[in-house]
């Protein structure tokens, strides 16, 4: 049976929601639009919403290769992917390979130092708290997520640090920290979920030291899309 | 023997630290100074480091009773304080029994939210770089303490927690939220180091519901030492 887009459910900064013909599977369109410092700059880039859609296809289905719980279903067209409906956990994980941006600056420490183990971190997604940095011990007395939770999702970070970090290598690129969001599917499984782009991940090519991913944007380096394009172009490209 | 202060080694925000004629200890004399903001915002205030001091010398000398590592010696006059050397850990650990202040404010939840069991939190002591938030993964990559010592200074502010608590709470005062540090001794054991005041914990009066801590300076609630005061008097009336 084919699964067909039917109504827009939401609009969010980067991505459209629509309902499918499969009550369990949403249909995700991604926007033209690049913003930073939490939405305050924000600017229309043609090809972008396509270039992130594949390329967070491309990082799903690598996922789902290795065997990890995704949300991911399929990309049925360029411009489109279904992922399966879920409950939404509001913390956003960030995993650390590396010091850069907000880390390097808030501790002092010069950008590109090793972070081995890597480092996880918690935000509270909250625009109108501006996504405020959280511990354990805050999660749980919020209520947000309990310890099993929150171990469940660092170890499933670790295996997605894993596989990503193997898998750009291969391509000459370092992954230097990027984001993930999880929910859990109607049967409680914990998956990940949300987007996995160069929006989200720091991406840095080996050869050139040259920054691959949304950096680029938020420090006007130069036009955003040859950037996406060529992180798609190796990904696309036959395994080394 | 009798162990006198000799030459002043450093002049802190808050108190003044001198050699003694015992290699191992340290005499501290607190400063009639209030300041707050990190510092942006100071005052003189007659008589509160003696306040200061004396009310710091009771608890400690409660977590002494209880059999409580800590680097306190005594208090030979009523303005300063014998103490063991000890290397200080570079973090200033938070225990919130109750939301008020930043935690409120940043997860946008009621002051006065019970938080069971308490939370803890670690704070990078930096002047320079404001004293920033940080979690456990960041401490051990940055090697500020590792994971023993993390676990061992989280039960320790329990029991600091426990400790206070319930003698604050024979004397009508609860307990909202308190900072501590620790230091190692040369032999290597963990101990409650440095003030134990209401400039570092937020106490209500149970009865009025009134601030009985630094909050009336940073908030400008009125004259600062009779509420000090207020506190010093319960903490040396007889035990209920």
């Amino acid at each position: 049976m084919t699964i067909t887009k039917t109504e827009l459910l939401t609009t969010g900064k980067a991505k459209q929601v629509f309902a499918t013909t499969d009550p369990d599977t949403l249909w995700l369109e991604y926007l033209d639009q690049a913003t930073a410092l939490n939405g305050k700059k924000k600017v229309a880039i043609a090809g972008k919403g396509t270039l992130n859609l594949q390329i967070s296809s491309r990082l799903f289905e690598a996922l789902v290769a290795a065997g990890l719980p995704t949300h991911y279903v399929g990309s049925p067209t360029a411009t489109s992917m279904l992922v399966r409906k879920c409950t939404m956990i509001r913390l956003e994980a960030v995993v650390r390979n590396q010091a850069a941006g907000s880390f390097a600056k808030k501790f002092g420490v010069a950008a590109g130092q090793l972070l081995t183990p890597a480092v996880h971190e918690w935000y509270l997604k909250s625009d109108a708290l501006d996504d405020p940095f959280i511990n354990d011990e805050q999660v749980q007395a919020l209520g947000l997520a309990d310890a099993d939770t929150l171990m469940a999702m660092r170890g499933l970070s670790d295996q997605v640090n894993a596989v990503l970090t193997t898998l750009f290598a291969k391509r000459g690129i370092t992954l230097v920290d990027f984001k993930l969001e999880f929910g859990r599917l109607a049967d409680g499984r914990l998956v990940v979920a949300d987007e996995l782009s160069p929006d989200n991940m720091r991406l840095v090519d080996v050869a050139t030291g040259a920054d691959l991913d949304k950096d680029v944007f938020r420090q006007d380096q130069g036009p955003l899309t040859p950037v996406y394009a060529e992180v798609l172009q190796r990904l696309e490209a036959a395994h080394v």
